[in-house]
Formats: C-alpha cells, structure tokens, sequence
C-alpha cells in the first residue's frame, strides 16, 4: 500500500534512492523452474543504461546487477528473486545547492511537503534511475512470456518533439530498433530526431516523445473485467514511469475521431482463428485480450533538467533563479524505450499468472 | 485480486450483471460521522441515467438506489455501504440472437473465451451499465472529498468527433456542463456536436470524443510514490471505464512537442503560497499532487453497439453479418461525463485516506 | 483494506449490520461453470440458523438467501456473486438501552471509541449475525473444493465447559455430527454438554467450548511459504469469526510437551505415496499442505451475553449494572461449527486458486 | 500474494534462503522523520542470533545488518527501507546428504512437492534463519509504536515441556527476561527448564515450549472489524513464524472452562478513565484493541531437527534411516522470543497506521 509495489501475482517491490549505497528491487512470484542468470537481466539493464551516446547523458552508471535470492543451481525456486545495483559513480557535488531549492517540474517540492523530508542527491527516491529495478524486473517477466506462452513485446521511439516515425510494427523486431542510438526504426526520422536531440542539448533544454511499443502472441484471455483491465493496468504502469503524460492504446485519442462502423473491428475466419480484420481495439475488448497484438503508446514529456535560467523557490519560499550543472538527458525517450518494454511484461506476466487461476 | 474491486482505503466492489435481478457495490473504508442519504447519491445517478434525452439511448433504466447498510440515523459509521439498484425495464427479445455471436468490438468474444461461459443479455458483465455502481460509489468519494476537503470536481465533454470545446476550466462549474445535454459548456460547439450525435443516430452509426475533467482545491501530497502516483492510478481508473483509450494528463500527447524550457512549471509564491506560474504538469508532481488544480483528458471509442450491418463469427465460428437491434446510445461521451468525476472522486478519496497514513 | 474482505483469489466482502434492512457478501473469484442454486447455500445456512433447539436462542431468523448476480442458467460465469440475505424478524425493543451502555466483553465500548457512533440494535456489525454470510460464502468455497479436488471438510464440538468428547476423526461425518443438536458425534459426552448448557441457561449463565475441524483429500502444496501459510491464513480466518480466543494445529498445544523425537511425522511409503505414520504436523510442514489431513481446533469463550446482572459503564462513564433481555445463545458452539467449516472452506479454497499459479 | 510479504500499511518483504549469499527485508510503509540507524536494528537481531549459550545451536551468524536505502541524515524519508544481512559462516557439507532426503516434519517434501525444486542447504527458503528478517522490520515497526504512542511490548518463555513459569506480566521488563539464556523471569523455572533441555540436547533430542507476549500502553481502537481484528492478524504473525502450532489471546483455551458471568470482563471507571477490572479479553473485545494490555501466547513444537535415527523416504521414494549431523538449537523457544515481540510489533504497528484513515 505505501506505493513501491506493482503487480499481483508477480509481484515487484523496488526500494533505493538515485545515490545510495544500491538500488534494487524484489521479484516475487517467478514460477519456479525457470533458467535465469545475471547476463539475462544484464543485457536488459544495458539497454537502459547511461552513457550511451551522445543524445543521452554523459554520466557513465555501470548499472551491474547481482541476484541475491531465489535461484539454486541456475533455476528459479519459486522463492523471491532479489536484485541489487550497487551505487559506483555519482557526484554529489553536482547537486548540492538542490537540497534547499525546487527544480521546476521535479517531484522537489511534493515530496518536501509530502514528507518533510528529503534526499535530494540526484533526485532522491524520485529520479528516473529506480527505473533500472523495473528494467530488472521487466527482463524475468520478458522471460516467463517468452517461454511460456511465446509472447514478444518491442517498443520504439515513435516521435521525437514533431518528427514522427513511420514503422511497420507487424515486422518490428528489437534489432531493428537498436539500429540506431534514438531507437527509432525509420532512419529518416532517426536522424531528425537526432538533429533535434543535439540542438536541444545545444541550447541547454530538452525534448519530449511518444513511444509505441506491440506485443505478439499474446494468450487469449488475459485481463479482468471491471477493474483490472489489461489495458488499465498497463496504463497505470506506463504512468508510473518518471517524465510521462499520457497513454493510448490501439487507435487511442486519434480514434475519437472515427464512427463507430469504421473503428469496430469485423471477426473474420482466417486459418481456422478467430481474429479481427482490422486492430483498432488494440489487441484488447473488455478489458480482455484478444489474441491480437498490443498495440500502445506513452506520452513523454520533454524532461525537468535543463541548462537554462529558471524561475523557482527556495524551501523557506524565497523566489529565486536556478540553472541545473549536472550531466542529464536531454531526451529520456531512447533510454525510456527498454523501460516501456520492462513494464509491458511485468503487466502482462502478472495477468498471465492470474489467469491461470481460472482453469 | 479477481478485478472487481477497486481501491485500497476507500475501496469498492462492484456486482452485478447488465439483466440481472439487481446490480451493486459495496463500499468500503468510509469514514465514520458522514452525513448520508439515499438521494446524496440517487442525484449523481440520475445524470449517468440513460433516457435522458435524443442524444442517448432511449432505454429508461430508473436506476433507483437504495442504501442497505453502513448508515446509523442518518450518518455513516465506518461499516461497509452496501448499495443496491434493482433493475426493472428489460426486453431479454432484444439480445437474443446475441448468445451466439460476437459482435464486432464488444467484450462477447474474450468473454466467451476467457470464462468458456457468458450472460449475453445486455453483455451481462461487459455491459456499461455496470458503471451505475461506480457513479454510486463515487458519490460518495466526493462528499467526503468536498466535507473533509473542499474538493471540487468537474468534467465536461470536451470533443465529439472532430469539434473541440473551449472552456475555460478555471471557472468551470457543474452548472454550465448541464445547461445542454451534451454536457459542452461552449455552447455553440455544443450544438455543432448535439448535430453530429443525431445525424450519425440517423445513420445508424456511431461517434466517440474526449471528456476532460478538472480537479479544484487538491490537497498538497496526495500519491505514493513509484507505482501508486495520482496520474497512475487516475490512469487505471480511467481506461477501467468501458470505451476508453486513452488517458492523458496535464500537457498530455501535447506536450511532447515542446521543449523543456516552455513546458516546465516555474514555482512562484502568490499570496504566501508556493504555486506554479502553469500547469503542464496538471497538478502533479513526480506522482504527488502539488496543489495545482489536476486536469486531465480522457478518449472514448464510437459506440461499438452500432445499428449497421457488420461482418462478425459465430460462436461455431461461421462468418456471418449482424445488426444491432436495440437502443443504444449514438454516443456514449455524455452519459460518461459523470462516470469519470465519479471514478476521479474515487481516487482521490483512495489517496486522501491513504496519505493520513504518514502523519 | 478496512477489514471486511477476506481472500486474495477467492475473495469475500462482507456487509450489513444485525438488524438492517439486510446483510450480505460478495464472493469474487469463483471460476466459471459451476453449477450453483440456492439451496446449495441455503442448506448450510440451515445449519448456523438460530431457532434450532433448546441449547441456541430462540430467536427465529430464517435466513433465506438470494443469489443477485454471477449466475447464467445455473450455471457461474467468473462474475461475483452477490448473496444477500433481507432480515424479517426483529424486535428492537430488547436493545434499547444498549445503545447509551457499554455490555461488558461486547464490543460496543471499542466500536464506539474507534468511530465515535455505531449501531447498537443486535450488536450493529460486531454482531455474529454477520456470520451468515461466512457460511453462504464458505457454502460455495466448498463446493468448488470438492468438485474440483474432493476436499471434504467436518468440525464438530469437541468439548463444551469441561466435557471433552472422544472422537476418531479418521471417520467421521457430517451425518454423525448431525445427529445430535450440540454436533458432538460422541453421543455419550453430547448428553452432558447439553445438560450443562441447559443448567447454564436457566441460571442465565453462558458456556463455551472447542470446535475441532478435520479437511480430508487436501491437496499437495497448498499454502505460501513465510506468511501466507496454510495454519497462518486458518488462523487468521478463525479468530476473526466472533467469541474465539484460539487456534492450534495438528498437536498444537499439548504437542509443546513432547519430544521431537516423539512429535516428528516420520515419512514412510503406503499404496505407493508418501504419507506421515503420524499426523502431529496436522497436514501441514513448513506451512504447505502434506497431503495428509488438516487438523485444527479453535477455542471460543462463553458467550458474553448473560441474563446475570453485571458491573458496566455507560456513554457517560458513568458506573451502573446491567442484565440482558433478549434472546441469546448460552453457548454459541454448535452454531459455530457451520462456521468454522465454512471459513477454512474459504481459505482452503483460496489456496486452492493461488496454487495454480505456480504451474 | 506469493506470500512473502505482511501488512497494509506498514509492510514487509522477506527474501532469501538460509545459505544464499544474503537474506533481507524491504521496509515499506515507516513514516517519515523517524531516527534510526544501524544499531536500532543490530540490538534486537543480537537478540536472536545463534550461539548465544548452551542451550541454543552452536553455529556463529553474526547476523550483522546494513540499511541500504530510505535514510537522510539519520532519519527516515517515508521511502522503503531496504536491510540486508551478508552470510558469512556456513558448512555445506553438513547438510548434503538432505538434497535427496525428506527430513521428518521439516518442509524439504512440502517445498519438493509444490515447486518441484528446491534450496536444500540449511533449510533454504524454509529455514528459521529467515526470521532475522522478520526481527530487523520488527524493530522498525518497535520504534515507530514506541516513540509515537509509548508502545511497550515484552514477551518471555512462558514454559518449556511442562514446566510452566509463574510470572506477574504487569511487571514484566525486557531486562527481566534477560537475566537468563532462556528468556525466562521465572528463576526457578528458568533453572529447572535450562536443565531440561542440556538433557535432551545431550540425548539428542528436542523439545518445544510456550512463549507469552504482553503489549503495554496500546492505543484505543486498533483493529478492524470481521477480518482483520487485531488478534486475527496476531494468530497470523505467530503461526506463520517457524516452528508454531498454537495461537491464543487473552483466556485462550482455558477460557472455554469458564462460565460468561466469570469471564466477562466488568467495565469500571479507574481515574477518570474506562478499563476493564479483568482482562480475560486480552485487551480486544469485537476485534479492536479496548486500551487494556494485550496478552497472548504461542506453542511452538519440539524443534524437528534432532540426532536421533528416524524413519524417512528419499526423493525417489527409498524407505530409509536419517540422524541430523549439523549444529541445531534443542529447544528454539528462548531465540523465539525476540521473533515473537518482533510480529507483534508488525502487526501493531500496521494497525497503529491503518487506524489514521479514519480521522
């Protein structure tokens, strides 16, 4: 109930602040049986990590995680699955006036009041570097799916400031997206993207984006009805992620604009399957998947930190001038992109599990 | 865990099928010393009451509430409230043919699959007239949101198809959503949308739009963080409401296009306070409310019930073409704007007992 | 949250106050195609029901149940279950003065001091009444276990004051324990008990005794390790039913003055299975089910509502004596043996749907 | 609901298993600007550790214990707080020979059967080791209830086989319970138990015992009602400890030998304040605390590792002899204590927080 756990069935409970001593986070749930090492997690963490390029930022988190609890012999037990990131680099300096003043659109202030107390290095409990237990988490869940039901879920950057990409996401694979350090498969608006990213970063300001992300081979069936819609949940995960604005999922706000006889989705027969002719639904009716692909989208916004003047308050409420020194993203949409994944799967692996009560 | 629920401190349970002999919800984790009475709620139903003019549906559904327990003279008493509606006007005729065959973006299809068993009449389960109960329910999160608080909540709808309103949401009241049976407080993009509802009822067809919903005199702190953000959870409420998809908040889908530098919120002090000088972040915060009035955005698809002639299977699985038979709303983003303020109190209210927790 | 829900898969939430207009529970989780009817609940309401002999109250609730929702052609289709229960038979004039006096062991003073009102009239919502909907609950819980799994379940009163029966649980039944109106299946210790509750009651005195309850077929690997174990949820579900003081398993607490030589279940092979030669562990090792029986007692105090003047003190704190009128139990045991019954159904049930998890 | 996490508000996470690299507890739920450092937690896991005297195991775990996150400056952030015990000192040859063999009432066949694998060193997941965890939250949850509302909670060993201590809980100090390595203030007692065991330790044998737990200064209407009454979610806590067979609050099971007009507990005004002259209740009446000591006591078994030839089955279902060779507490009632105020200390205060929803 105090907010740092998500799922049901597979359960996460992340803890750490952006410059402890670690971070980590508690898989609960995992089936057992299930062959897991570090590298499996590893090459998911790697994906999320900074440093990578020069349209992320400079500071350089080896992000190494080690598995604690819940494996003998290389399979999972059943038992919990701890996981822990030790903290190497960080400069604390960077932030050191921070303690005492608001950053503009930070969560500083809120949880100043919330809790009358705060640590502020880098962020404290509410920087985006806690991401890295859900890029964790995300990377055991991707797993069950693979093996269990053959599910597989990729994201992208679907737009960077106004430059939309333009993506076949029936043949999207991970390769493709990691084509290119924006994670956008359509190299022509990679490259605007890019050329936007290093303007901003020029300036010193910032950009936002919208990721799409499909899952495939989704078991029919998943989700609850009323409260616990597949879609409720992902929405309430997706939101959960630092920096985003909104979620849609198949044709999302757009299909507003649609009458209901071209936005509904005709059954067809097609090799003996039940499927829809067209996907409009998102791959989910009810609340309830369908057994056609997920197809959703997040909104991000143009990230808080940026090298530019801005109006703020101190804690004793003093009206001042801030200008942030550290290393940050100029754009978290490429490093969001392994993210967005991680919690499609924890999402999804949860109703799996839950479905299976039923039978 | 099985999804009818919704809430953990001010938390309900909703029952019930769409022909069933009654449907319900149970409240639980209100506050003892409440004043309460049948019609605090029985005037939030009757705005989500279908029949209420040539833009919805022209079913009458009295939707008469009666409080089984949880009063003692007239005030709450920390017991679980148990509300009940009777159904009364039904024509099972309508559905009939409906038992066996999926109609097209309905829940009828994963139904069946999920439970290998389904009540067809009305969509039973699936059916929209379920959220009468959350209506129930949140009429009571929002008294003790408006006693305890002084919270205030609007929505509105604020596009059918392609007309978008302009309200100023700042001075946004109950009174102005209700003067039209669109709920459109711009008055001359109402009329434009009540034109565009009966032309497409005409055709048999169907549109959807967006409802956005203000949230005034919030109090400082409200969300947990990392999964259990406001945003988060408004987000699963949210997409939880039949035809939805997709949420957004503050500068939403919007606000990906800007830089950061125009989209950050400056913190100024007005009148002693610390406000913000705009509200991109639609008074939230790293997932904790800061003060700011919350404004969101909500999609809902075209109506999936339309009375054209749609390609759909049969439960045998034989391809076959179907037309709706019965009454049923052109558009359902009126009859929404209550069920969204509802879910909205709910929420808050949630967050509201939860963040006494820490004091 | 706020206590009136039980369960994680196999969920029930309980409402309604003694002598409100009705009481109920929702059943969430039942897995679909069932065939369920009145009378499968009614039957084991009969059995709690008051009225039934000279050793119980001789108030008349009939207790007719109403199943409202989750049915289709008598059959479950997932949804809930909403059972109620509308009270007929009520005389408020018994409890007039309760309202202003606190009876002593009730919980009137702690209701009140918690929520600074409550209802007095039969207890409000502390009063065992409530339990009806335990039993209509656990009536399908129990259903589901011995469908699916051929769980069956018997208590029966064990010992009353100090008369202990002598009973092989090994064979019992349901129908033995029936065959007398204290449900001791030891005819010979049944005839004492009822002596000494009759002696009891005409001295306006009260009794109380021990259920022991015997769940046979359970099966392997029910349970969750650390907190979620089977005794830990058992006795959690049985000192929350009214008058109970105590929970033990298997040897409970007489197995503390053993040896471990002596208590230890050494395994051995019987019919090609792994058994224990004995059952000091009551079915249980590490908190996950063995295979072999559960075996539980639960203790409840001598019922608090006595026709003896007693010492008490009023709303006022002001010091007075009172003496009850109305109709009550002497000796609230045999009616608790449906209940004890229907809550380790309950749990059982819910393990039963949690374990599926895993596969 | 994989079991491995207690409470709402202030919620546990366990993870680990006896011989893994390191066992832990994620903290979720404590309150913001609570003192606390190391030592806070090291003192009450002393208490607990192995290889304190004769009459515990002989193995050495230093047991010492790191706080990872949820500190500033000395002082709780309301962020979880993540601890961690390193193991240092095991000998896996000790137990090799149990990966193939079912140890009698050990959960090496329960664990084998529900997840098809499992940790055999040391117990794994299933060993008493994992407590230390539940000791590290409890002093936690220990100080958030003493500071806050001057909870004081001291439990002792009640009796070992059959000798029972005579003790005066109204006077009972921790420091009294710690004159002896048995945890007993009875001296005598104390004297005759230590005896007991050094005799069965020698025979290679184990024995079981009684521990009693008073909660001094309890505030007023802690619980809620039907479910989760306080002594529902204490029989919980105690049976989910290691090793429990028996749960009982206040008159327990010899409170079923009194008759209602012994048993009741008279309500009586004592310095302006209501109370009650006896405490049959335990200091609970309808599930919620009434101000008075809470008082309750817990069986625990014989330990089932002991030295002597016992009759099991292997893996493959091979009739065979086992005889533990590892260091093994006879009698783990004396290091059970500290696990015993350490749950309690959970539970209380759990409902110490979830009680503040209701103003």
């Amino acid at each position: 109930m105090p907010g740092n756990s998500f799922g049901e069935c597979f359960k996460i409970t992340n803890w750490g602040e952006s410059h402890g001593k670690a971070i980590g986070v508690v898989v609960d749930g995992c089936p057992s049986l299930l062959s897991l090492c570090e590298e499996d997690i590893q090459k998911e963490l790697n994906r999320r990590a900074p440093g990578q390029s020069e349209v992320t930022t400079a500071r350089k988190e080896s992000d190494t995680v080690e598995i604690l609890s819940g494996l003998f012999q290389g399979k999972t037990t059943g038992a919990p699955i701890s996981l822990i990131i030790f903290n190497k680099d960080f400069k604390n300096e960077d932030y050191q006036d921070l303690a005492t003043t608001f950053r503009p659109s930070h969560a500083d202030f809120t949880y100043e009041k919330k809790y009358s107390i705060r640590d502020p290095f880098g962020g404290g409990r509410s920087s985006a570097r806690l991401t890295a237990g859900h890029v964790a988490a995300g990377a055991i869940a991707r797993k069950i799916l693979a093996e269990k039901a053959g599910v597989e879920m990729v994201a992208y950057t679907k737009k960077i400031k106004d430059v939309v990409a333009t993506v076949d996401v029936e043949r999207l694979t991970r390769e493709k997206v990691d084509t290119n350090v924006i994670r956008c498969p359509d190299q022509y608006a990679a490259e605007k993207m890019t050329a936007l990213i290093k303007e901003a970063k020029e300036q010193g300001d910032s950009l936002g984006g919208i990721i799409e992300c499909v899952v495939r081979n989704v078991p029919l069936g998943l989700g609850e009805p009323l409260f616990d819609k597949i879609e409720a949940d992902l929405a309430k995960a997706m939101l959960s992620i630092n920096a985003t604005k909104g979620f849609e999922i198949g044709s999302g706000f757009a299909g507003t604009e649609q009458y209901g006889s071209e936005h509904n989705d005709p059954f067809v027969v097609r090799d003996g399957k039940i499927v829809t002719e067209t996907n409009n639904s998102g791959g989910v009716q009810g609340g309830i998947t369908n057994g056609m692909p997920i197809i959703f989208r997040v909104a991000f916004k143009p990230t808080s930190t940026i090298q530019k003047k801005q109006k703020t308050v101190t804690l004793e409420g003093k009206e001042i001038e801030v200008e942030a020194q550290g290393r940050h993203d100029p754009c978290v949409v490429p490093r969001a992109v392994p993210i967005v994944e991680a919690m499609a799967a924890v999402v999804l692996c949860d109703h799996y599990l839950r479905n299976k009560m039923l039978r």
